[in-house]
């Protein structure tokens, strides 16, 4: 039989990091010789997800599809790592529900902090109405509750945030 | 680096074995410890395909997405067997082209025949229009043009039909 795999799952504000620590996190793990697959919001809108847009409702869709996805690689032994947005505290208990091994992982940044690292200038466009649907201006983000770890890009540098995810793992 | 798994892509009408076909590949495949995953679409729909009817367009979009799936698994390693009625040649060369390592299977077996191991009288429902956009009966199901492998559930047995693929992989 093979062992589960882990589920990272990175959540936090657009901007705030989550792709740079996933990607991190990725070569860190593949140098340990795990078979690692990353599953990047913006990635799989253009596969998986191509069909959705960014209201709530296709949010959720979208949040319960990479769960599944997640939770058949992990049980194949693959770890996942998730980096999405997922801004609802009750789809990311849904995918801690589905997925094995679930780690919840806040990727923690002021929203401030968020615009000034927006290269796209997408927080721009949103408060002008450019973008509907945009996270941390026209729809919520629910901070989570009880991450497993949680990681703050504002005042951390990247190699500290993933030592701190190391250290999770160590214990 | 890890070595690509197989897509095993078994297509067939409604009936036609794909589902017993897949269970004794994926148990031979478990004997040689190989990390095995079965995508059947009946489950699928219950998941990651469960907003989607059954619709032209709804069966083309599940079909590219069980695409999506497979190669994410398939990359990671996992070899996986996909037992989908999947009825239209452009939809199985999309998967075809997204897929490493792509073996259709085209599960033959006659209409009649499909009719009489029926045991949920779905075909019954259909041809009295309780069900619609059924395979084989109000939506045509297209014959694979250049499968990898043709087994003739209604000729032979499961275990010879087994064998057929066995031998393939020997090649």
């Amino acid at each position: 039989m093979y062992k589960k795999g882990l589920v990272f799952w990175l959540t936090g504000l657009p901007c705030s990091g989550k792709t740079t620590i996933s990607k991190k996190l990725k070569k860190y793990l593949k140098n340990k010789s795990e078979s690692v697959q990353r599953l990047d919001g913006d990635i799989l809108r253009k596969t998986i997800s191509k069909d959705l847009g960014f209201s709530k409702k296709d949010r959720i869709k979208n949040i319960h599809r990479v769960a599944y996805l997640a939770k058949i690689l992990a049980d194949n032994g693959v770890n996942v790592i998730v980096a999405l947005i997922s801004p609802y505290q009750k789809s990311r208990d849904f995918a801690r529900k589905v997925c094995p091994n679930f780690i919840e992982i806040y990727v923690k940044c002021s929203i401030e902090e968020c615009k000034r690292r927006d290269i796209k200038g997408m927080y721009e466009k949103a408060l002008k109405g450019k973008i509907i649907d945009f996270t941390g201006v026209q729809d919520s983000y629910e901070e989570p509750q009880n991450p497993e770890i949680t990681i703050d890009t504002e005042k951390l540098s990247t190699e500290d945030d993933l030592k701190i995810i190391i250290n999770y793992l160590k214990k």
